[in-house]
């Protein structure tokens, strides 16, 4: 095939991509509407939306026509530079569409209803702590990406590796356990190590109420201060804090407000404002193929955390942020840097998930990505989970919760159908960890920066090096490129034993 | 053909509509979206997805087998009751089928990327009076419409008619023009010995400012009251108040508030509630089909200006209202329900359509219906509408408007390609009389009910009469069933000289 022909398939299979990627972006509207306000009655029909949108892209992503140009860019010259974002695209593409390929649309429409209704029916039993009526819904989910994941295993590795490959590429289970057992075995003895100090932050610096209009405020200001574009995106409100794309200029980011938290909503915007930057940094121009999309489920919580933890919960950042944190908030008046430094640092074992400290959120997801491998590959009942889960709870961090709603249903991830996806966080945190450490190298004093409230320096670097590249390179390759070393967990647990161990004495 | 076949292609083309309606309602989130606060830099990809569904939409309307279907329904047994909901879709769909199979693709998708960029482009054109950047936008739209107006008009008549028609099944335009000079004639004294009355109100009764927070918990209080099922809606805001459906339990009002009118916002909610509440009053279980559908622009329009005029400024409306009013606005305490009702009741020329009060309301519709026809079937340029515009208010209003966003670029209809549409505003005016009328001789007391607050027997009414018939009978037939008498202008002119009259004296 002459080079020419090639790229004239390739312009065709763009434009196709971008199509599909328009109907893709659509049902993220739908979804995004879904959580920040569907009337009550309104959820069957928004089914209905999701279900049919959803069979329409899978048509697509598995047409015909698509694979073969598929199969004949892949054998064509287009290929010579493997990644670049031509290359690379061509390579995503053709992964993900042998991918899809396997899978059944009727199942990939069941999937998209069965996660539609519930997430609806999560919605409303969480907060009466009921169970019972969405465990057939939870039963039905596992049940249909276990079949899923089998369709995909093909005999050849077990069906969970199918999942995480959906979310991370290429990582595997086996090497996931041992990433979560080096971790649990330094980082158990760390935070019984701190939990069993007798001093420490109390919390009291933070302790009160938050006046939510401010919050909402307060953190919108910080959100554009650290450099999310709101000409580009959204700030709103829902149940549980995520980040959506909705176009290539069109980034929208959700959290929380509770009156009497001052961080929740806040660290839930730096969160996703982190999401958020990432998507934006991403080259528009090539919206919809590879080279235009995220690396990773675990680079995108690399830059979620980053800016959440590494950057947002840091001495410097507060050395910054408090004295305008006390214009909207004057009851943090007499508050030191040192003290809100502490309490936002605090570590202990908790419940929720998404508010857990550095330390323990980790074992969060290890505890997780074992019930899923249970659900998934071995013999875990969805019946059983509420007792599987407490006690699990019980035996790693020392507690159990009251009831369901601060238990199995605390967030909305296995309503959704993400499984497979947990273990992403930790892998975040680990990459974010070494990102941090090789900006710091480059940049120099990059905690002066940060103190002075310069965020765009840090910004500029994970743009040049980890942005920009959209899904060119394979996650662990792009962290690796970037910070000139492979991959290790131990800068995560350098840093989080040198943050705080000094706060317990 | 059998019956049994026939109810079975019945069945399968019911599928294909509801389809059909999914990517619709689709749609109209996509414009409800944009419409509540789309990002700055979001608007081409918003484009390019209403574009490409709006394309899908109109491959699946003007599909060959979709009209092979509605052929051998329409020579089928279920033809036998034309008025029943099954023989009604039928023709409505078949009626539809051949209109839409006249139009290429191309310019369907052109339209709706016209109309979706115009709108953008109008939205930041009005703020800064900018009507020479919306100018070529405007122009590309009129182009496109005329267009389309050619096609469908197929020489056998004018081409406005073919529009018109789009929106009220079978309204001529000789038909309306007689219509609105039987109005002109009769309204333009009256409007004429009314403003020119040295008496009158004086709207010092709602002088000052009102909290916008305030106004709009007050609005949505009201809405509910009249009727309005939150459980399947919303009410927001935006530039330009509207009504949307996303689904059969999933209506979307939408209105704006200013501090300084404690009008706008309230009759905004009532004019869209109005909308609403007859959206909400047709067969769910025909969604999709002309069945569960509006009869016309015109019957809606009824509903919405029978809630926000007849209703919602009526004396007993503020007998009711006033007491509550005033728990919400204290600056009203001393405020009586003679002085407000006249104050909402004020004669006058004004610029403003939306804000126009209902005597001068049908000669702002009356030069819109002008220019438009000048536009699709006579010879005015788009760049001479300014003039032309500020010269028709100049003497049928006595008034010009001092800029082109309080004149020609005042609404969105235009931005929205929306041409033929203007004249259903005073079909509604007069079929909400007519309504009105007939329900008061059938229930009793209707003003007693409505100075308690008593909604629903009205609202009862207009379901049994006009909602829960969708779009079975004609608009003009509809409104002739309903009220038992042939379709007049009088019961309009009548009430609004017995309304009007007794408050100039």
């Amino acid at each position: 095939m002459q080079k020419s022909e090639a790229q004239s398939i390739f312009q065709q299979t763009f434009k196709y991509v971008r199509e599909t990627a328009i109907l893709e972006s659509t049902m993220a509207l739908l979804e995004w509407d879904e959580r920040t306000g569907l009337p009550a009655h309104a959820g069957e029909h928004r089914a209905e939306q999701v279900t049919f949108l959803s069979g329409l892209v899978h048509q697509r992503k598995t047409s015909l026509p698509f694979g073969n140009w598929l199969n004949e860019l892949s054998q064509s010259e287009l290929m010579l530079q493997p990644n670049s974002p031509v290359g690379a695209s061509i390579r995503g593409m053709k992964r993900d569409f042998d991918k899809n390929i396997q899978l059944p649309e009727e199942l990939v429409k069941r999937i998209a209803h069965a996660v539609t209704v519930g997430q609806q029916v999560w919605s409303e039993a969480k907060p009466k702590n009921d169970f019972a009526s969405f465990l057939p819904h939870l039963t039905d989910i596992v049940a249909l990406r276990r079949e899923e994941a089998s369709i995909l295993a093909d005999g050849a590795k077990c069906r969970y590796d199918s999942l995480l490959d959906q979310y991370e590429e290429d990582a595997r289970t086996d090497e996931v356990s041992v990433v979560f057992a080096e971790l649990r075995e330094r980082l158990v003895p760390l935070v019984q190590k701190l939990t069993q100090s007798k001093s420490g932050p109390d919390g009291k610096s933070i302790e009160g109420l938050f006046d939510v209009p401010k919050q909402r405020e307060f953190s919108r200001w910080v959100a554009e201060k650290i450099g999310f574009q709101f000409p580009r995106g959204r700030l709103d409100e829902t149940d549980h804090p995520f980040c959506t794309t909705l176009g290539p200029n069109d980034h929208r980011i959700l959290t929380r407000y509770y009156e009497d938290s001052f961080s929740s909503g806040l660290y839930g915007t730096l969160h996703e404002a982190g999401h958020g930057m990432y998507e934006q940094g991403l080259p528009t121009e090539w919206y919809g193929l590879p080279a235009g999309s995220a690396a990773s489920l675990g680079v995108h919580e690399s830059q979620s955390r980053l800016w959440e933890n590494m950057i947002g919960r840091s001495r410097e950042f507060w050395q910054w942020c408090l004295p305008y944190a006390q214009k909207w908030f004057p009851q943090l008046a007499d508050v030191s840097v040192e003290s809100i430094y502490g309490d936002l640092n605090r570590v202990e074992a908790s419940l929720i998930r998404i508010e857990a400290d550095e330390a323990t959120y980790n074992l969060h997801i290890l505890l997780r990505f074992e019930l899923e491998r249970e659900l998934i590959d071995g013999d875990l009942q969805c019946s059983d989970l509420p007792k599987a889960w407490s006690d699990r709870y019980e035996s790693y961090l020392g507690i159990r919760p009251k009831n369901d709603s601060e238990g199995v249903m605390q967030d909305v991830h296995w309503a959704a159908g993400l499984i497979g996806y947990f273990p992403t966080y930790t892998l975040g945190n680990i990459f974010a960890a070494q990102l941090v450490n090789a900006a710091s190298d480059e940049l120099g004093d990059l905690p002066s920066m940060i103190a002075k409230g310069d965020f765009q320096p840090l910004l500029r670097w994970l743009r040049t090096k980890v942005h920009q590249h959209g899904r060119c390179q394979k996650p662990t390759e792009l962290v690796a490129n970037a910070t000139g070393k492979p991959l290790s967990s131990q800068p995560f647990i350098d840093y989080l034993t040198k943050k705080l161990t000094p706060l317990y004495r």
